[in-house]
């Protein structure tokens, strides 16, 4: 549904004109704020969810006595159970992952369900050294026991390996498609947009988003679409967190505590995905809760949430070698201070990577949104074929990223006879041919080209997919390509280590792309155990952060795609030009004054009919309270506030049939006590919020942005000497400040729509050449 | 100056009698109120720190030229000047206190200022393995060949080590007492009120302090104290961030700017300590910033100093060995599930480790303060000559912390002949003799104890003294102690690593005095690059925190010492209880109403009479803004504030006669452009603020917390359908809190004055035995 963006053609007047309710344009930057409900922190602090009836606990007589032991326990059995199922929904998916992608290239001869690790567990050789070596050998000499047979023969295995890549994308995005929509893509914006306040439709975070997700992304990831399985981690493990605590706290959950709770399984779900505890509790707090503030609990909830599902994933031992720990590398070799300028130059490609793949992934979005939208199982299927068949050819390319990062990674060691198909990257030294080398590095180049093209092409396709491992890759290709280079023309062999270098340019991808610093290094550190390169990594990482800033780019890829989107998100950073901007403006400018107020006492039919049909004229939220001597006069004075939401769930509990509605009189500012047995008259008072935050008419619009931010609330009144003049909500500013960002700084993205219509052209000749036959009719 | 605390004794009404003014009686938790400044984050947002002339700039024709680059790079330049000068205090602290330490054993023959690892530089054999053994090996044949020479003879060794000891402690002391007294004890509880807001005397980031600090804190050390450099570190660490960013930025720094590069400093402070830059940062974020909101530009000038400030560290190379890893352990034995038992028995032990010896260190605090604050530098001296005595005669106590630690986490290898002094713990296996088991473990468990009760008696003593190595060297012993006695008993030789669990050991009771989680993780890490066992680290450290907030302490050692030092400090735990009795007061009950406000137009005589007598009567630091009209009424409106600091600038700037000033008029609603050509009348719009943030009489004290809290802002005004009623400030409701609590929950620390008392008459009986002589005067 794109929606045209109409430049305010009226300049907006410094104080005179006000501008009225819905008075904002629709602009792309703002398109689908109407599908989230702000969450007025202020108003809902300690007030529950929901406020149905209290569930009687299993009423028998240790009644009280359960309810004791429940009311200390709850907060440890709803993270350990949350931890304990994101643990395994983990371990399961990495089995799954594992038995498509070994399907693909053979079978298991006992019993073809089993995956190679799962097949090969009895050939245990009794050195129990832990490095990934000699899970290598295990695999060599599984095959030689006969244990696991290749698919043979010339062309069949090619066959097999493309129909199935095509079968797991096809059966991955019907699912999709037609049971769960809400589970394509990563979900980090929406989880970060919804910890911040705005609460997304509660699909998202559904059921059967989370039964869809967890199956769908082993398939496509095993058909080897270049996609990760990290940010669709986040998304069904913060499912988990959401489902899981409604359902144990239902009673006692409030917003705030939720928040917490949704944080710290979203972190675990990071955790579990990499094996790195450490870098999920710091994933949760540097990009999910980034606009929230700090606090102790969360941290504390989040190691707890992230240690528990390790621990989990680790006795389920999906690798089935006791570690969880995916690379486990061993430099011993320190670093050299002349290796330093290399150490930039990675720093470098990864700021530009981040730079340039996020920027044409967006452009391609804004095409398939534009052009492609109707045909998004034929997409995905167009691109799992075309990946397959590309990738079958490059030795880097066909395997499972995860393990083509662990061959690059891992450095090596002079008598290498150990790893299966002793990779030809450790049979170079200085005298191997010169064609010998340049067709490794072609392979290695090619390798990081095509799959960072098919990481713009395939992300934002109709499928779980995450941007993670698939930018590590890239970075990891790139990084033993410039290695190769450094030992064959500059330092000689055995000097540096190469799986150093992959290393650090999958954390300079990974650092470019996500735009987190803290979190990428202790992810790596926790991925290869590398401790040696601890100096190195942050150079890296920091010379990437510096090429970002510089060229303008404050967030990661999550951050781009809440403003591609249109999501509502009260960004932190401001640039000092948009604080200038804004300080021109007050509130009086910003607030609608044409406001709907309820008297303090009022009849229950008129509330009820105040309700129901301003559903339809305003979409208002909430109403202020106004005093009665001030009914019939312009002026009013405001004495509180009320939420749409608990008038509408307060009604409900009256229970009182419509006769009787016109008679009954509800009093906001009198409580049931006051109001004690008066027959037909009910108080309100505990509903409405007696103190709103309210703010001058000269206010300044950034004071006014930093009241939203830091305090949460969801309204502010403007009132003059006590008259309620207006009201501004969250997004109202939100609006404002976009718009106001646009007139001046102009779109923040940009797409080359004749581009777009050349390329639609071509694929549409392409698409009418295959499908029309000879006599031009569609097949 | 003991303040004794008088009760409130008439109730405070709900809502009749207002509490006027200087109504809050000082109780201790609030006794160092008037030492802080508070800083209104709102009103100081972006004006600069010093309104002093804007500096010329090397006015040379280039001048424009250079101030373009100048803004853009100021940001590094600053971040990279403080990182270098904190590496290389660090490399400088780090030499000063090995050279002093080795003094105590013996010398170098060559050049007698040279201490070991310089001594011995030349002693370096081809095999350069990086592991901590090999050190140890060099050191052995350093003293072979006659270049390192311990001082020989029975007695005198013990009499140099004896009097060198003393001799440092005493130079430490006398520093720090005549010199600069602000530099004694950690520091972190005032950076971190400091951070939140509330701004200490300036001498204590002052030059001087810094000095001192980093020159006493080596004393201190090699002085043998049970005293760890950690805490002083971030202390001069910080002096080096404010004083360099307030000397670089002078003209563009604001208060929120400085509180990030202040934070930036503090934990590049930790990270050169311990060697840790990772940790580093998670310190200045989990410790230091905690009542800040958490934003990314603080964690990126964290990042990029403590990378900057370990490189430089590394290329001073203080080990001599190239790297900056203190530790380096090569763990290769996985951990068993069956040792978790264990493992949460280490984490208990952290835990009451925390719980009892910051509760010992507090009521000592007391004890000193009551009875021992004239005597300090005797104190010192006494310590220092008990710590030397004990710590002499045990092998664990008598090497320096971080030497013994080195040798506690190390794990037997088989064929250990590396050692130099082929330790004891590594000849251990099943056929040792009881008795040889026995003298081991007794050595090490006194270790614990002794060191144990040394902490509670040093930490606090009048030199620079950190808490975290002591208490990591305890966990490390009692962690060792364990292992004897489950390798004698349960599990036999070569089935668990010794080493594993003095690391164990050591993180839990880290974790137990600081109270931090996921610092305490990665700083272990760090250290020893123990990957391994990263899950075991991880189930200690939350076993540990477990039994804290079981046993009801949320803070660690920092948090405790601002509640018992009464800072200001706004906390945002609070329990259920508390807000539940905060929530019955109102911001009617709490406010001042007995305000001194100033007219919109005032004559400037009137209003320097104002500024200066009014700092006698009230110690008020702004003025509300009144409007003209209501000069006579008793009812007025407010239009504004100022802040006295910012008034008494402005005045000093307009250089007005005294006599000129009774006809001067002063504007503070008309800016200067409004009153144009008029004479003798100046504008004072500028540094008012026009829209303090106003709240209703009726808004609950729990809101007003938050809203301090979350804003930052100094002063809220109570307003009444516009009319002025009345003013809260951020010390009034914290005192207004503390003194709730004391209430509520009685004195949050408790000491047992019988007891002090008992002690002190013993202790001066034991004075007057030694000091006087026979004939009973004093010598």
């Amino acid at each position: 549904m794109p929606t045209t963006y109409v430049p305010i053609n009226q300049p907006i007047g410094d104080g005179e004109d006000v501008i009225d309710t819905n008075r904002f344009t629709n602009i792309p930057e703002t398109q689908n704020f109407d599908q989230f409900v702000t969450i007025d922190k202020i108003a809902e602090e300690n007030r529950p969810l929901s406020v149905d009836s209290d569930r009687e606990f299993l009423n028998s007589k240790y009644r009280h006595y359960r309810e004791v032991i429940w009311d200390r326990a709850k907060t440890f059995i709803t993270l350990s159970s949350t931890a304990i199922v994101i643990g395994c929904i983990a371990g399961f998916l990495q089995v799954f992952t594992e038995t498509l992608v070994n399907w693909k290239t053979g079978h298991c001869q006992r019993n073809w369900l089993l995956n190679k690790s799962f097949c090969c567990n009895g050939v245990v050789n009794e050195v129990t050294s832990t490095s990934n070596l000699l899970l290598k050998r295990q695999e060599f000499e599984c095959e030689a026991q006969g244990l696991w047979i290749a698919w043979k023969g010339h062309v069949s295995p090619f066959i097999i390996f493309m129909l199935l890549s095509v079968l797991f994308a096809l059966i991955s995005t019907l699912l999709v498609k037609y049971v769960a929509p809400m589970a394509t893509g990563s979900g980090i914006s929406e989880i970060k947009v919804w910890v911040s306040g705005f609460e997304y439709n509660k699909e998202f975070l559904g059921f059967l988003t989370l039964v869809i997700k967890s199956v769908a992304l082993p398939l496509a990831i095993s058909s080897g679409l270049s996609v990760g399985k990290e940010g669709p981690s986040v998304h069904y493990a913060t499912c988990c967190g959401y489902l899981l605590t409604k359902w144990l706290l239902r009673d006692t959950l409030t917003y705030s505590s939720q928040y917490e709770y949704i944080t710290a399984a979203s972190g675990a779900g990071v955790a579990v995905a990499f094996g790195a505890p450490i870098g999920g509790v710091l994933f949760g707090l540097e990009e999910i809760a980034s606009a929230n503030r700090f606090n102790s609990s969360t941290l504390w909830k989040s190691y707890y949430v992230a240690l528990v599902a390790i621990t989990t994933l680790k006795y389920i031992d999906p690798f089935r070698n006791g570690r969880v720990i995916l690379f486990n590398v061993t430099y011993d070799r320190d670093w050299k201070v002349q290796e330093i300028p290399i150490f930039i130059a990675l720093g470098i490609f990864g700021g530009l990577y981040g730079k340039y793949i996020s920027k044409w992934n967006i452009n391609f979005i804004h095409f398939r949104k534009m052009y492609l939208s109707s045909w998004p199982v034929q997409e995905v299927l167009f691109l799992a074929t075309l990946t397959a068949l590309i990738s079958y050819f490059n030795e880097f390319l066909k395997l499972d990223m995860t393990e083509s990062m662990g061959i690059l990674f891992h450095e090596c060691v002079k008598n290498d006879n150990t790893s299966t198909f002793s990779h030809r990257l450790c049979q170079l030294d200085e005298n191997t041919h010169a064609f010998e080398f340049l067709k490794i590095f072609t392979s290695l180049c090619f390798a990081t080209v095509i799959r960072a093209l098919l990481v713009v092409v395939s992300y934002g396709a109709r499928v779980p997919a995450g941007i993670f491992v698939p930018s590590m890759a890239v970075g990891a290709t790139f990084g033993r390509a410039v290695s190769l280079l450094v030992e064959r023309f500059i330092s000689g062999p055995s000097v540096i280590t190469p799986g150093a270098y992959a290393f650090l340019g999958a954390a300079a991808t990974l650092s470019g792309i996500t735009n987190l610093t803290l979190t990428v290094v202790v992810i790596m550190f926790e991925l290869t155990g590398a401790f040696m390169y601890i100096i190195p990594l942050m150079i890296v990482v920091a010379i990437t952060r510096i090429i970002l800033s510089t060229s303008g780019i404050s967030g990661g890829i999550a951050d781009q795609m809440i403003m591609v989107n249109g999501f509502p998100y009260l960004e932190d950073e401001q640039d000092e030009e948009e604080e200038e901007t804004l300080e021109k403006y007050t509130a009086e400018q910003l607030m609608s004054s044409k406001l709907i107020t309820i008297n303090e006492t009022i009849y229950l039919s008129e509330l009820e009919s105040l309700l129901y049909d301003s559903a339809s004229e305003y979409s208002v939220h909430g109403f202020p309270i106004t005093k009665d001597e001030d009914k019939f006069e312009k002026e009013k004075r405001c004495i509180g506030y009320v939420l749409k939401r608990h008038l509408a769930s307060k009604i409900m509990m009256q229970s009182v049939n419509s006769t009787k509605a016109q008679t009954t009189l509800v009093y906001f500012n009198k409580s049931n006590e006051e109001l004690g047995h008066r027959e037909n008259c009910i108080g309100f008072k505990d509903i409405m919020n007696e103190s709103p935050i309210s703010v001058k008419k000269a206010v300044p619009v950034t004071l006014l942005f930093r009241m939203f931010k830091e305090l949460g609330c969801k309204t502010i009144i403007v009132e003059e000497s006590g008259i309620l003049k207006g009201l501004v909500t969250a997004k109202d500013i939100l609006r404002f400040k976009r718009i106001k960002y646009r007139e001046v700084h102009g779109a923040k993205f940009t797409y080359n729509e004749a581009l777009d219509r050349r390329c639609w052209s071509v694929i549409h000749f392409i698409i009418k050449r295959f499908t029309t036959n000879r006599n031009g009719n569609v097949i």
